[in-house]
């Protein structure tokens, strides 16, 4: 019923995407909108393959489930999926199809991973029987397609945000009821994530937050937010999950404020809690914009925590005030993203997850191809300014030897708490007033775009 | 040369603010500008005088330094203490005028705390002496004014972000030479708060930050500041300073991105480096708005954390992305700010600084005293809604049945860890789908807008 | 089958708030959440009563039609009108249940006026024919319901931007098919509106705009749009609609940019298209404050054009880049507000319509009456306020005071065109340097205050 | 006493850029900072040299008169000409140093036009004669220097924002003896430009607007705007200026809200009160996305209404909300406002002029050269893609093909207003629904990605 040919393409019982085959890379030279311009897989950069760098993912909500709704109108979107089959019509069978038009997308565009909410992947139900066993059957399936693909799962979670019950939060809730179904879903989905061999899984708290501080016990509610996460990190632990658990940091949106504000907000929170071992970051960069800071920045404080696990990669409006999940296609933050990966030795298990969506206006299936192609070119080139930048560019030989004072003598002993405030100011009287040093932003700023239209580095 | 009459007030060799007197209490029925509407000092409100529970301040920097420049054009005031005096011109001589100015202003307003920089109340001077000179000759003198007036000072600090020296930073300075010019005013500026018994020392890092992350090394940076903090807490406690230090958050401006962005990011951070016995926070309501939150959302993240030290009581413009200082005269803000300080028992020993200056366009002397007199009556007005809502409405009835069901059985055994992730999903089971409970927000909206015009509760 | 009643409460078949009768004015010292503190519709305000200055109106979508979705999650609320009916079930037995429960709610608040979209009121239908007939079927029926109650339409308005069809714009879109499409449905809802006797008609913009610059002619899409206005304006008079033609500006969302940006870009627009004395603003307070402007700002703007039409009351959420549709309680706004209505002369023939809607986390049907109760007191207050700002308040006075200097002579000469400029030079060197005069900022901010809290003056 | 030697850079009494000679073109493979790597003059883009279609200028005071203040501290940079002489110090004479390194800079960096606003030229002073004669003086030089080297005027200016008597407006103050004295310097800066054959004469209005709505009346100052700048208009014309009057917008900043907000505003106040056949608009990058567009949008809206003139290339941080003038280096930026320049048909008598100013922290002499480096290289680099995308990719044919509906039949009909809204309606049932066509938004962007990596195209 289902075949994955010698070009390593998945085909269920229907084709949905005809008349796209593999994705091929053809350099930058190509005017071919279907082909990749920069992401050459097995390509070398450093000690690794472009795919071992980018470890990328298709996530399944946007792609596969979105039609394209927004607050003023409906899906524009009518996925054939998503329709009776001729064999009959149930929510199940549309789920079956739809992770048959996964499948192929996810092996024709040619990436490893892909990412799911369990609702995504299995009808939802009220009733929890219901509800599991569904689950439980489309993992069953999702299974031997990777099995069949080689596909992997980079993580995997539950949708603690659509379902109403969860409209004042999911372990934030104050009524308790609330509280004890989320768990029905957590449970399951790391049950699902590790039948799946999910590298990770993943908290976004869409709900947890508030609407109104009137109304609302913050303190009592982060603390039904670490005592909710300590549980699913035990339970996850005993049931042989053994990669990171990741925490999505998002300033507001549903909620007027939601209490994963940011890096730095969740780093204080885990670490206040006990929870930074079995916990790390899933920095996502439209969210890291309506946060107030660059993608890079969020990126930094979490990689300099030691927290940086992986990376929704997508891209904001800075002209619009909330999350439009767009392609990510700015190559500026495709290299300051991949600076941070690099200095910190790469994202495994993490990955970069595409938590993207093709426009509502953009109905063609082609679309939600050229979207991704371009997405993973801009990463690809991005990769490799990068790259360069820290191999052949000055820039790491500059920005060390701004600090260069405090590798030794009194430098050194301030850093290493060995003088005090008064043996400080000791210092100052000796060396007189400082000299003023550039910080010469300018020529660092010249130096990304000398590196990024470079075509000799690439 | 200077006396303090039988009013309290204040008078210098030369009167500064002819024309107005000690500002009386009128009451609300009141047409008199100079004269305070709900301000009424020694009226109780709850437990407290309104004095006691408001401990205002005045700040030396914009209301007798800041001429009103702006990125745009120079200062529009001209300040009769800020020019040469019949005796001569020096920059002690101005400086001593300037103290005149200062406590006939207090007194005249009817304030009992004040708050400075080092360079507001002493000459600057890159010669390390001279500084120190300056400013131990301005503490002497500034000494014998409280001691005549009863004035007392709610903090001290040193201004480590005009001098040009400090544009890369004070102590997170990438230059070592620059940190340790940096200790010379934190510990001059140390010692003259223990010196005029200063009940806080506060920390505000305008030039802790970066302009551009690709030259900065942020984790470096950050913990140079963590180690200049612990510094200057050591050398603090070891001359007598047995105060709050306080960390005033502020998320951007001068730099692109400053290291202590907001409530959430700097507890996080205290709490990391073994700071959070020694230091809080001194929450102002621009910073807080410019970190994307309303203010007493940051003032309840630093409240939660046990760390709501001080206020810095201004307003922002919500049209404006930059700090504009203005003075608070939004009823909302002051009734939510004093709600949190009410519900933590009070701000000792911090208190409400009007960090606030006149528009630069407000020229007249008298616009000093409209705008405190404006600042003062709209934070008492605060605080009497903000006790009626406490003791006389239903709100904090309202709030805490929202959270009941964590208050015994399974919700309580969730809240004290006593269940596990299997455990509350079986609570789910038992339980069935959660009723739907409305948050109420209009309900409790329309609550603050009925204590806020009824007179009776005045 | 359906009554209203001697107190003039209208009721169906069927009673959707029972429970809630006719919302009465109690007063600032009632403790009912449901009743009136403010509103007391016959009170005078200067030469009109309250209801005659404020001309409420109640929208259907938000308030009949929205259960409360978001980006995130479906709807929270199950409304009995929106549910199969003993009788069975359609789409137009629900839209009759809906009619019947709109006015019920109106009458039992006390509101005059109502508005809608055609699809609002009626279910709608790909098939131009089908769609027509179930509008022409509701709008009979709102017909009777109008007259049982005296409730009258403030404005109806076409939904051109939720069906997919409209998702690159109506009268903008690309495709002229769709642009033809749309005239369907404003043909259609301008004949409903004249059969309802509809005092204004409304256009909206939603998707009039674009999501890309790149793939856009922007030139070419706002001469369509001033076509399209054109004809409709040609229509609307031809079938003897004499009422207003508004347009409601909003800067964004959905789209990245929307052509009617705020006040000074429809007026330019209007202007440019001669469209200027058919065609004036609804200003709506959340779309002023999107657009980077104060609320009031964009009001004295439409009303120094002349072009100030109806207002669509409602607030947004400083936190928020999005358009949150809040219940208008900030007492500052709705003073602002009247300031500008007062001062020209009042909105009739438009009002003001409450364009927001109860939370998604407001669930109870209680809510729905407490918002619009919190909103209408607030505007209530709002009106007396201004009213006595204007009245006897210094306000008028200094503001004229400040422009004095145009009022006769030189000044004069200069504002009516008689000075050249090395005649306005002239005048420099015999005048001197100008004196400095303060703009007193604080002085007016503090007289607000004084005037709000002044219980004397209601 | 100066002297531009045989490659064109002058040089005065004292060489103030010792080092830096003439800065060469070496390529995109240079690793050379102090070399262009795409602005290669003399090459032709299409039927134009580089030069002659970018025209860039340099701004005289963020580059000699702003030596790097903020609101939190003075400047950095002690520039070697703002000093004494040898001879002796007095304004005019470092005024005149000033000029000669301007000079200097001008030609090694070999851009061959200026900019300046009078009081950067020349010693402001409150003396009306004094004041005039100083500007005479320093014009008379900046003659000389224009004749010995060839560099041109690219626009004047006057600074009417910076002296504290402007504070509440120059034109629009509500003194009329503010608005006389603003005539002195724009009828002195239009003197000027008239004598150094400047091309533009630009106002840029940083305090038309108004700190506080409360005391402003807004549509009065506005009518003294126009009254202002149509006499400038006259007088510019009777002096025998024939170039474009540029008007720049700007949101806000210093003014809580400024009356030339974007360009739509902007447009409808010229067109509403005649100006709009001499005046054009200077669009700079940083005001647009400030007033919430993108700068391609607001350069677009400009062009659209034939009153595109000049640009202010530099560029905001999307972080912050105030005006960081930053250099243009986003390569994004660059292609999008060449598309516009070029499909108008290009910007002259306008040109790009740098209104940006190098950090705070960037103290090396060096660094304003880089930075401008930097600048001309991204707007070279941006030409070039522009071209190749309008000239060689398929953007054009795809734009045009969206709008092909209109080009005949009926469409074309509505758009030239041969149809009526029922003849409009009667176009959709004829056509029936529809058909679903996709925006294509992520092709385009990746067509941007594809022309600006391509290394052929340059």
């Amino acid at each position: 019923m289902s075949s994955s040919n010698s070009t390593g393409m998945f085909k269920g019982a229907r084709e949905y995407f005809p008349g796209i085959g593999r994705i091929p890379f053809e350099g930058p030279s190509s005017d071919n909108p279907l082909a990749f311009k920069h992401y050459d897989a097995d390509r070398r950069i450093g000690d690794k393959t472009m795919a071992e760098h980018l470890r990328f993912a298709v996530c399944y909500w946007h792609s596969f489930c979105n039609a394209g709704h927004d607050p003023f109108g409906p899906g524009t979107r009518a996925y054939p999926w998503d329709a009776p089959a001729p064999s009959g019509d149930s929510p199940l069978a549309r789920a079956e199809a739809k992770l048959d038009a996964a499948f192929e997308f996810f092996t024709k565009l040619g990436v490893p991973y892909y990412c799911f909410h369990d609702i995504d992947l299995a009808p939802d139900a009220d009733d929890i029987g219901e509800y599991e066993k569904n689950l439980a059957h489309m993992v069953a399936l999702a299974k031997q397609r990777q099995q069949a693909t080689g596909m992997k799962l980079l993580w995997g979670t539950a949708n603690l945000f659509s379902h109403p019950r969860y409209m004042n939060g999911a372990s934030t809730n104050p009524d308790f009821d609330v509280v004890a179904r989320a768990a029905v879903q957590v449970k399951a989905a790391i049950d699902a994530t590790v039948e799946l061999g999910g590298e990770n899984y993943v908290f976004w708290g869409g709900r947890e937050g508030y609407a109104c501080l009137l109304n609302t016990d913050m303190k009592r509610e982060l603390e039904h937010f670490a005592r909710f996460l300590t549980m699913a990190r035990d339970y996850g632990r005993s049931v042989g999950f053994t990669g990171n658990f990741l925490i999505e940091p998002k300033p507001m949106e549903p909620m007027k404020h939601q209490y994963d504000f940011d890096s730095a907000t969740v780093a204080g929170f885990l670490q206040r809690h006990g929870l930074a071992d079995d916990f790390k970051l899933n920095i996502e960069a439209n969210h890291a914009t309506l946060a107030g800071h660059s993608f890079d920045h969020d990126l930094q404080v979490a990689s300099d925590a030691g927290l940086l696990g992986s990376i929704d990669a997508n891209r904001g409006n800075p002209q619009n005030g909330w999350d439009t999940d767009q392609f990510p296609t700015d190559l500026y933050d495709t290299v300051g993203a991949m600076l941070v990966v690099l200095r910190q030795g790469g994202l495994q298990p993490g990955g970069l997850n595409f938590d993207a969506k093709v426009r509502r206006e953009s109905t063609d299936a082609e679309d939600l191809f050229l979207a991704h192609i371009g997405g993973m070119d801009a990463f690809a080139r991005g990769l490799e300014v990068a790259h360069a930048l820290l191999a052949d560019s000055p820039l790491e030989t500059w920005r060390r030897e701004r600090y260069a004072g405090f590798d030794n003598g009194a430098g050194r002993a301030f850093a290493t708490g060995e003088l005090d405030l008064p043996g400080l100011r000791a210092q100052a009287l000796e060396r007189g007033e400082p000299a003023r040093r550039s910080g010469r932003q300018e020529a660092y700023e010249n130096l990304i775009n000398q590196y990024l239209l470079r075509a000799g580095n690439s």
